[in-house]
């Protein structure tokens, strides 16, 4: 969903204090012995607690708990993220309470002491001021980092690049802890859409092309995310199933792929696709994910929201699947604005709450019609009944009723040393090495000058879903390698030229960047594509990624190749960053450049992680988790490609000067990708030895165990991610031509094995 | 299939005649009582003859029905198409119909006096040397044209841009012509798949991307083809059901829409796509059509040769389809070389014929297992006898048991004065006028010089499925442009240039060009893609389109488009006409050209037919059956996307001097298309009045009549296509967001109403 900072209307009436909300509670939240109802018992069993909460409920209190709420009901000022005034509004707090007091999205820019603030009013009042206490989820995104405030890492893209469960579940946890304290109890991450349409601008967002690699690090962010029990609460009959933080698989399901590219589209596929591809990491990390956040989209011509083989056949009778779903903001208004497969509010409300999903601000809050329709009888409650189910078990689960409030040390959990070190090494793990032509990497830090050009080499730039400004937090390339220059005594000069804009074609800036080529040893060449905070990004700045920003060609935008081709004319060794929410289609890049690093939209340390890869005090250990293909023309280019595919290889090309070498697959360009999935240099070597599978036959469901020993037979210590591929050599249906289905990254000293 | 023309061993025993052919019939040809028995009973019906041959014949001439053979087995030579030695192999054709004696393959290029003689000696070996006396059904290529050097006409994209169906069944009738006297009863035509995807490089031999316009056309073409009754041939009690020749439609199913572009490569999709996309076209024209050809291709992850839900479920129990299908050449074998859901031989020919289909040569005949797998109790005879049963069927509707031979007048209708009319119609109406800007066309005979440049303007260029040298039979546009004009007694001058080479970046005959546009009053540029003819094409020359020939990027290729824009800085009115078998993305021609003319692939007649339509001789009539994409990255561009493909639209550009204006939908480039299908200028103008719809309200399965009176407002006759799109308002499943329901060609004379 997009992150709202909406303009808002000053509340008429401000209420400096809590002291004035206390009401009788009815005698529903009692027994009738006066004695503590199950659902108040910790120690209860949370299907008890349940099963005895829900019957004291109206239809509209339980409605409520489907809607979306929103922290502007009772906070003002929230366009301004330094207004920092401890006042609410009342009115606006039981409204808000009454009609969407099941969760309430506090995804704002704002000073912590009023977040907290607010929070804290919204909890109480719910807890002490309602008839039956039943606390919020408070919601925020935390995708790559915490986003209201907190440290960011790197995008999902450049996590799956480091191929290392342990990192991205440590990046999650850091993300979860961030949040907690705040009061925040529920994360809109991870996205397991697959990038396997590259136009499209989400592509940053997701763990990669692969459905395999995309479940794992899935099942890595959800437990780290997740795995944990909040302060205060006592582990109780539960105690086994506590969880800190609900985080949200999203976006349920197929929505990655959308035909054209363009964000929101349908989807083309049946159910074969759906199985084999889309599901599978769904399967793999969200089971236990405390809430699930469904597609805009329509899968084979059904609204994903609406999709009864998705939602309710697959998802809750075969899965099992016993938490909260959500959709995403606005989508239920789609069916009757963008699918047209409803023609009211009322119908859409009804075919969406049908499949037992909650319903997300952004839209006009159809679900404000199912009690009048149940009333009607247009609508069986049982549907209503199952959805609050649903989000009472999470709430049970995260022990909310016990204590939903702000930790009053939050500030103890923000930005710690710790974070930061899991931040800097996810900075470095996320760097791929994709060329390294005669060694010229790494360099020494003997060497006497450096050109550094480009407009990425001073720049930060984050991918989306960070907040307004994050950038500030970041240090740039050029930041970083004066930091890195600094600290190792190096008396290396670095030669600074911007060259040209990221969005120009402008190339008034060539000569000095050509100069600074030819009055150093090196030339560090960084580009790429480019996204924005989610401030400016919905503002209309320009960007090339980010959520609704859909590419049409997958070259860099303007005059950056052709400041590459200046910069490498001048004869010096040039090492091509790019920097970059998605893959690259530079052919002449790859055939030229003595040195290619992809840095996927890095971290706040960033900047100073590829000065540490490029100078060798790091060795790249990152793999590519998405297929670079030559041209948009040349896509889909996933490696795990069904047979067949690529069925013949007879490609053409045009040669530098300009000459048509004619093919037929493609006539003047090749299907096979300039780097796959997987690919990664080391500046070490390695070895494999001694592969045994265990067992050597297997039937169709059967595990089986892969051995190897890999040697580092370099001469620098180097981290490995060893991968392990299968292919079916004969089924009953066309199967990939080869599938991810085991990786370990491990640390070898040189010399060494593992 | 590809046309084959291999290199032959001669055979050993050469026959100089027939008459050394006769032997005993055997037993089972004649009833017990010695009467003639019912199969050969031209009175009976078709079932009763059926049901008699059957249980006569063994089981290896029942497999021997199914495999096709080729004349290759008699004849000698075939690589020499001026060969006309009337000689024939005994032992070889003797071998041929043993073991594949069903069908022959006869499309090579040869003599006709040659090819009667083959196939003579083929039939008449059957019919009077063979135990049961089956004749063969003897087939060749007839996409746009007679491939055994008969008539070309427009490629089927140019032909469906005529949205005349009485143009395409004549052209199909003329096919048929011309290929039956010479004993051809099989033409494998038309072409059903759907131009969903532009890089495919069978994109000319589709009706575009609508599967209405292509399912109306289509069913023009089968009904053209197989029309009429055979000479000789008796009514009988068949009378009603009798064709005279088999149309094929192919490829069944959804084999336009290889993922990648690329030929043969798996097709995404589901149950629903398949059903409200892929099959109507084949439901709409093809029930009747004697024969259908099986895709190549997966289809959701299963080979559609091997695809019980298409080809059984569907294909014979649903829709009732009762005569035969062929698979195509060396598809059956893919199953265990390409797709890999066959491990054998055994296992590919058993998984086809399960689903009633008979294999083509170009493998390695693996069907000649199937006897042995009967026996082994591997494989149901049963599959056999129902595949043989429809083969049956479609012989005795054409009436081959009574006459399978050549007429001895078959020259008489080859390229008759009628054709050349029905040609020169077609190459007329197939001509698409795409943008007119201050009415710069048409060119008026008293103009004092026009400039013909660019490598199309002296070149004949045809689509695939073409004969060797079939465009030596064909007029260049410079050819045309001289015979109109001194029929017209115009002493308008010619100034011609090639400019540059289609498949070149050489930019030496610019100057040459723009000299001749300087030095005229007009400059007409003809570019385009290019394919070649069936030989060529497949020795590895160099194409853009055609079969095998796919392209990662729909733009011109070359120096074309600079040649363009050379020739417009001249400052002369510039009319740029694009010979192609696919749309060509050039915006920068749409912005700028003074006037834009699509030519899809012509007819012999197509040079002569471009002067007649620049000059006003002919007022161009054609719509276009294919979407025009502003670029490759922007594609599907189908003007019936389901709801919701094309969410947002704020577009992003390049501007002619290089500055970027950014958008969201795509960042730098438009979804939306330059020319859309169904889009056509004329000379004149059209006015529509008093539109009706009865009824007004329909239900999910009503039809409905639309009418309209169409006014020609303008100064010149003109043909008018009234075209009727539907969209579901609101419907249960996501649908077009049009779709074309209707359409008819009206011709009206200036100022007259229709």
């Amino acid at each position: 969903m997009r992150l709202l900072y909406p303009l808002l209307l000053v509340p008429t009436v401000l209420c400096s204090s809590l002291e004035s909300r206390k009401f009788t509670l009815e005698s529903r939240a009692t027994n009738i012995d006066g004695s503590l109802p199950t659902y108040k018992n910790p120690e209860a069993s949370i299907e008890d607690r349940i099963g005895d909460l829900l019957p004291r409920m109206t239809l509209e209190e339980k409605v409520s708990q489907l809607i979306q709420g929103d922290i502007n009901g009772w906070m003002s000022a929230l366009d301004d993220p330094l207004d920092n005034t401890l006042s609410f509004n009342q009115s606006g707090l039981e409204e808000m309470m009454r009609l969407k007091g099941g969760s309430i999205w506090g995804g704002y820019l704002m000073t912590y002491e009023k977040f907290v603030f607010a929070v804290e009013v919204g909890q109480r009042y719910l807890m002490e001021n309602t008839t039956l206490g039943i606390p919020a989820l408070i919601q925020s995104e935390g995708l790559h980092g915490f986003t209201n405030n907190g440290t960011i890492f790197p995008s999902p893209i450049g996590l799956a690049a480091s191929f290392n469960r342990d990192v991205v579940k440590s990046i999650a946890s850091i993300v979860s802890d961030e949040a907690e304290g705040l009061g925040i109890n529920h994360i809109f991450a991870p996205v397991l859409d697959l990038s396997r349409e590259l136009r499209w601008g989400r592509v940053e967002e997701n763990y990669g092309e692969d459905h395999f690699l995309t479940g794992e690090l899935g099942f890595a962010f959800v437990s780290g995310i997740q795995d944990g029990t909040r302060r205060n609460v006592t582990a109780g009959r539960s105690g086994g199933l506590r969880k800190r933080m609900a985080a949200t698989c999203k976006h349920f399901v197929a929505f990655g792929s959308p035909m054209t590219g363009l964000n929101l589209a349908p989807v083309v596929g049946g159910e074969r696709d759906l199985r084999s591809t889309y599901l599978p990491p769904f399967e793999r990390a969200c089971l236990e994910s405390l809430s699930m956040m469904t597609s805009y989209s329509a899968y084979n011509g059904i609204p994903t929201i609406a999709d009864k083989n998705i939602l309710t056949n697959i998802l809750r009778d075969e899965w099992g699947y016993k938490y909260w779903v959500t959709c995403d903001a606005g989508s239920v208004d789609l069916l009757y604005k963008q699918h047209f497969t409803c023609e009211t509010r009322e119908c859409s409300a009804k075919a969406t709450i049908e499949n037992f999903s909650g319903e997300m601000g952004g839209g006009t809050y159809t679900y404000l019609t199912l009690p009048d329709q149940v009333k009607a009888g247009q609508l069986d409650e049982k549907y209503i009944d199952e959805t609050v189910k649903y989000l009472l078990r999470v709430k049970f689960t995260l022990g909310l009723f016990e204590n939903p409030y702000p930790y009053p040390d939050y500030l103890k959990t923000i930005r710690t040393s710790k974070s930061r070190e899991a931040l800097h090494t996810a900075d470095l793990e996320s760097i791929v090495l994709l060329e390294n032509r005669k060694n010229t990497l790494p360099l020494s830090k003997d060497i006497r000058s450096i050109a550094l050009i480009g407009p990425q080499a001073d720049q930060v730039t984050f991918g989306d879903y960070v907040f307004f400004n994050a950038t500030l937090n970041g240090i740039t390339p050029l930041g970083g390698f004066k930091q890195f220059l600094s600290n190792s005594s190096s008396s290396t000069k670095i030669n600074y030229a911007e060259g040209c804009k990221l969005w120009s074609n402008d190339e008034s800036g060539f000569d000095e960047a050509v100069n600074a080529a030819q009055s150093s040893d090196v030339a560090i060449v960084m580009i790429g594509t480019w996204s924005r905070d989610q401030t400016l990004l919905w503002s209309g700045l320009n960007a090339t990624t980010g959520e609704h920003v859909d590419v049409h060609d997958l070259g860099l935008v303007g005059a950056q190749l052709k400041l590459v081709q200046a910069v490498k004319a001048t004869g010096k060794p040039t090492v091509v960053v790019f920097v970059s929410g998605k893959p690259i289609a530079e052919p002449w890049i790859h055939d030229h450049a003595d040195a290619v690093i992809q840095q996927f939209y890095p971290g706040e340390l960033g900047g100073l992680a590829i000065a540490e890869v490029i100078f060798g005090a790091y060795n790249p250990s990152g793999k590519l988790p998405v297929s670079f293909p030559r041209d948009v023309g040349t896509t889909p280019v996933f490696y795990n490609y069904l047979k067949g595919a690529r069925p013949m290889t007879d490609f053409g090309t045009t040669t530098d000067n300009g000459t048509l070498v004619f093919g037929h697959q493609y006539v003047l360009e090749s299907p096979i990708p300039l780097w796959s999935f997987g690919h990664g240099l080391s500046y070490t070597t390695f070895n494999y030895t001694d592969f045994t599978l265990n067992p050597s036959t297997i039937g169709p469901t059967d595990s089986f165990n892969v051995t190897v020993t890999v040697h580092n037979t370099g001469s620098v210590d180097g981290q490995e991610v060893v991968q392990v591929y299968a292919t079916d050599v004969f089924s009953s249906v066309v199967t990939a031509n080869q599938q991810l289905v085991g990786f370990e990254k491990v640390q070898i000293p040189a010399g060494s094995s593992s």
